[in-house]
């Protein structure tokens, strides 16, 4: 692509050639000769002078021999870009011969079934979807078009998938979730989880990662909300649109999360909490309580951004406030004594 | 289901017509017309007037126009019921032409052995388990009666697993525990881990659970010990009967927990940590020394609950505390001044 | 395998009977009379009473009727034993008639390919590998001699993995990075991830663990690393040669870790931090800042060893720390009225 045309797909000012052929993207540090690349944040300025990148997106234009795409957004505009020139490769349409599909599922235009794929009755499989090797699709469940399942995915019974969806290799979908209620021995008797999971269009999900289906009723993935590794999603949670939730976090059951939140990686969450949109969770947070007011929250329990701020200085001097008190007990002392 | 025939499998006491004709169980807040409920708890009470079921278990008889089966134990009679209403279907028995069985593998009557299963050498699979899509089961595994493995479970050689048993997609059992020294030049030399895992009747294991075969000897979950998803069990421990531990909980090596235990996620427990039967820990938990009481427990490092009631809030009012320490110097400088 | 043998390949100095014929190797607690174990610590002494073992590996003599062998690392010598009496069983070579190996994938000489294993175009297997049940080798993956990939690992597209590699069950290497870019309605626009993974040699991968690929250039897994079950690795991260990382630790993208580092189980690590060779981080660190210097860190936010020493004391006594507070302002209250 020249320059010119990606500046026709993605918007922005040229200060450079527009015939500038382009052949790749890729970061500042990893582009090659042909490859245009960003400038993200002004922090990354000074890794420009060394990048052997041809062209970049930058929001201010700046001083180098690179043809500059002057770009409010920069990482947006080469994210799809980068979509463009790298597109993730379909493998061709078909069903493998070792797949194993029931007569009454259903089977959309043009879908890839890879080898070894399970898919049972009644399932509903979308146009153009992929399913890589040995995934697992239970009875009567439906998955919109253009979904991607990684390989050795399992789907259980009666869950729904949206459209343009990618979920990564391991993940579990619909498993049991984990409700137990004591006999007069203290033995575990399962509730048997009757509900389902559904997932919007345009989620990702992460590798190994699990979202239980509901007890009654069921656990919902909001669309575009993206799910990274080795996550923990219970029965019933509501997960709302456009949410991000990093890898290891555990989200215990009946929580409802709200919009356009971010909750990073190895954070708990209590169950039946309810979060508010737009709220921004802390690494490792423990989340025991509602949050009600978008923002920052982080720490175990979980404390506002304001009040985080107040409080890590302190609990990092604790020894410092341990020599004071015995500084003042000493002194005290010795007026006691005068 | 009349809510007479109900009563005669589960106990309680009718309030209203015996002869109502019930077609499902569900939560309160998901019920039908034709369901039957319960209220667990006395908190979950003003969710009955919205509830459309038709009948609940109840532990003391309130005020509604619904049938009302009073039970000492009303989340339990419900699991009864909603076993009985829902049961989980089980798949029509045979093996699948796609699937792997090696000769000298033993199969029960009436299993059910999915696509692409495969059953290594020397193999026994008890009668009526279910191995669904993908599940792989290492050389000389014992499987009890009525088990079921869910897709792409893989357990490893010489595994014993007892009857009644789930384990959900992804779990991963008898892989090798994690061991190694360091030779001269500080690389890790393996220690062969030729130990196995036994898993008891009646329990179950979460989806993308890892329990790790024993160095020697065996690791150890009990009977109906419970476990959640993305779980991990390090070699050579041992989980007491009727134990349940929650997602993301990781146990190192070579601890030993006890009977009725309930350990809350995202727990850690260092290796070799001994705890004793009827302890609860809360979510979160970080124990690294013995627990030799039953009770709960919780915060890391791991403190007794009354501990923590008193720790807490001082945690919490850290800020305060710096502001009154100050407070206290200020006022000792003025009189020392004086 | 006579004492002597073992000596001549192991090393040590014999106490005992050479011709003593070994035939197996295990722990103190599990060794029956024909085998050999070891006494890695002073501590674990009083257990070599009660032991059945015929002989041990012990680092200086001590008083016992068993055979020692007197050698300066008893527990390294041992693990060698081990692996000669009690080796990994390697299946016998070829591939199964299930197996779906792409026209233009090349498999290396007495290559085990098990039963519904998918390997696709490109991809390249060294000589004597192990794939085992339902494995899937992505597109121009290259795999060199002598690893072994157990049951229904995923490696993803263009991963390169090193010789004499063990990846466990389950284990995902080379999904996609977590990372997108919010266009103007706050929707998250993934940033293909167009790098990919390279493991070295005599690396272990644990069950269920991710390892992403990068999103530009490579992840990398130094040689002889160790990795333990469900840990995730994020995108772009170089994990030093020799490095030890437990179970369900997570380490964000763009990290680089140090050689010979042990990480300890459920310890988080944020984007972009740099770790230096010969750190020990005790379990459930969180790591938010470079570390520059060897050395034990522990805690979250992590702290050196002896800051932590200070810390932690101070820390547990908090509820005192604050009646000290509260004595203090009464004395003074009463010395002011005074």
């Amino acid at each position: 692509m020249k320059l010119q045309e990606i500046i026709e797909i993605v918007g922005g000012t040229l200060k450079g050639d527009g015939n500038l052929e382009i052949t790749g993207a890729s970061g500042l540090g990893f582009a090659g000769p042909g490859d245009i690349s960003y400038v993200g944040e002004a922090k990354f300025l000074p890794e420009l002078k060394d990048s052997a990148a041809a062209a970049i997106f930058i929001q201010n234009e700046t001083e180098t021999d690179k043809a500059q795409i002057i770009h409010p957004a920069p990482a947006l505009a080469f994210a799809k870009t980068l979509a463009r020139l790298h597109p993730t490769e379909k493998p061709p349409a078909g069903v493998h011969p070792s797949a194993t599909v029931a007569d009454s599922a259903s089977l959309g235009a043009d879908v890839t079934i890879a080898s070894n794929v399970c898919i049972e009755s009644g399932a509903v499989i979308g146009d153009r979807c992929v399913l890589q090797a040995n995934v697992v699709v239970g009875k009567n469940c439906v998955i919109g078009s253009d979904t991607v399942l990684y390989p050795n995915v399992t789907v259980y019974a009666d869950t729904e998938i949206g459209s343009h969806v990618m979920v990564h290799a391991g993940a579990v979908i619909g498993a049991d979730g984990f409700s137990y209620t004591p006999d007069e021995k203290g033995r575990h008797v399962k509730l048997q989880q009757i509900g389902r999971v559904v997932i919007g269009d345009h989620a990702e999900i992460g590798a190994n990662t699990c979202i239980d289906r509901a007890a009654f009723g069921k656990t919902v993935i909001g669309q575009g909300v993206k799910i990274d590794n080795l996550v923990q999603i219970g029965h019933n949670c509501v997960i709302g649109d456009h949410t991000v939730i990093v890898s290891q976090t555990g989200i215990s059951g009946s929580c409802t999360i709200g919009k356009h939140t971010i909750i990073a990686g190895q954070t708990g969450i209590s169950d039946h909490v309810t979060i508010t949109d737009q709220v921004t969770l802390l690494a490792r947070s423990g989340v025991f309580r509602d949050i009600t007011e978008p923002g920052m929250y982080g720490f175990a329990p979980a404390m506002k951004g304001v009040d985080l701020m107040r409080f890590m200085p302190v609990f990092l001097r604790l020894p410092e406030m341990a020599s004071q008190i015995k500084a003042l007990e000493r002194k005290l002392e010795s007026i006691e004594k005068a």
